[in-house]
């Protein structure tokens, strides 16, 4: 522990200091406002990152855990604080059992909105547009998906769930922390941007005009995906392309997040 | 209710013919043996359907759900008891809130082995098989996708989960009710299996020899995948060709679940 930089060790898990640590769980039902909890050593690696949107605020390490994060903390700036616990402490103070040992408070970066978003894109460039998906599993790996294939954005409207959720920051592998984002408005307000924008919008739906494979891809390119069961309104599929995944018969029932991976990889191959 | 052929009702928790539903959780987690549990009219759909290898043993619904069934109890062989209680009941038996109200027990077909399986597809035929993935939600996503791009069978080596645990039925979607499958013995086992069947097999991972799409298919095809941290033992990569799927800089980190869509989607492509 005397090797890391400034580690303040917590015996009392009512120690003000770690407040934002108190009840993670709770907090994340009634939102955090403008900040997010990281968990797990991969995605405190990208909250560190240069690639990063959002800043952390702290840390909080399990004595355990610290001697064996190596040159993770290399680039912790030096006015944030880390905090380390036992893990007893550490449990006591999140509410539940942290077994990854390593959680971080991060400071969420100013949604600009999805026009300022799109309007900072290279002349290609491919978006993931989402309506009413309100799963955190789902967002979460729909944004893994997204940095995989390489999709330069991500666009929500205010039915989805927030990318930053505890639960969705985990399921993405951290990978809704470095993926730019704007979420609100309504699915129209997102559409419009986009046409401002001259993207060309594909929406996924069971009954798309074409097969995915047959789309001739614009060079400003967003795949509208909507919730599970409701599917997209047809107000957004009547602005939008639309194309299909073709499936076996009798089981034509694909997972928004598993559509996202085929439909992004089929873009990435036109 | 009047209208439910047979429906016994239940206003007892402790009523000894709803023994099987005592638990639920709990039995999950020591495994339930021959039995599964089956949630949600989805799931009870399929498994009430004649593509389901397993077969009812008993169903349990709340009282306020049985009206809204319509025809899904049709299929019900006769002698399958149908048991009805008020949600306050049905949730102390099981032991947390049904949410969806209708919960089923049935009987495991019993599972006949690889090389058996095999033996009875098609000449031309699709299978995904698993080395040592142990999560739920994992091989319940990859059995959706299997079901939805029409694969033929899930192979499973000994160290992959149950693909009947009542997690893995349901983030299936009912797929592993209805999509054949084999789980036991090494990876080792289940390559040699394919081999004598006539398959070859096609191992994705990062670090594969060809790109996805450069494939040629073979009329039987295996799809391998590994698990997510550690990937596939060397010595199944060493007896398969290697696929990978291309990724962005910098996140190279694709779910197993969503590996298995693109690959599932490229096979269907070829």
């Amino acid at each position: 522990m005397s090797d890391a930089p400034s580690a303040i060790l917590i015996t009392d898990p009512d120690d003000p200091r770690i407040a934002p640590y108190r009840a993670v769980r709770e907090r994340d039902v009634v939102g955090r406002g403008e900040r997010l909890v990281a968990e797990g050593e991969v995605v405190l690696r990208l909250l560190l990152s240069g690639r990063c949107r959002h800043t952390a605020e702290s840390l909080l390490v399990s004595e355990k855990r610290l001697e064996r994060l190596g040159d993770l903390l290399d680039p912790l700036p030096p006015d944030v604080p880390l905090y380390v616990a036992g893990q007893s402490v550490m449990d006591a103070v999140v509410g539940f059992h942290i077994h990854r040992g390593v959680l971080a408070i991060g400071r969420r970066a100013p949604d600009e909105g999805a026009a300022a978003l799109l309007a900072g894109l290279p002349e290609r460039a491919l978006v993931v547009a989402l309506s009413g998906v309100s799963n955190h599993d789902n967002v979460g790996g729909i944004f893994r998906n997204a940095a995989a294939f390489g999709a330069e954005a991500v666009l929500l409207d205010g039915a989805c769930c927030d990318p930053l959720y505890r639960k969705a920051i985990r399921v993405s592998v951290g990978a809704s922390l470095i993926t730019p984002f704007s979420r609100g408005g309504a699915g129209e307000d997102m559409l419009d941007a986009l046409e401002a924008a001259g993207f060309e919008t594909v929406a996924l739906s069971p009954s798309g005009d074409v097969q995915l494979h047959e789309l001739a891809r614009a060079p400003r390119t967003a795949l509208l995906l909507g919730a599970e069961g409701p599917g997209l309104p047809p107000a957004l599929m009547a602005r939008a392309r639309t194309a299909r995944i073709d499936m076996a018969a009798g089981f034509d029932s694909l997972n928004v997040a598993a559509t996202s991976a085929v439909a992004l990889y089929a873009m990435t191959r036109l």
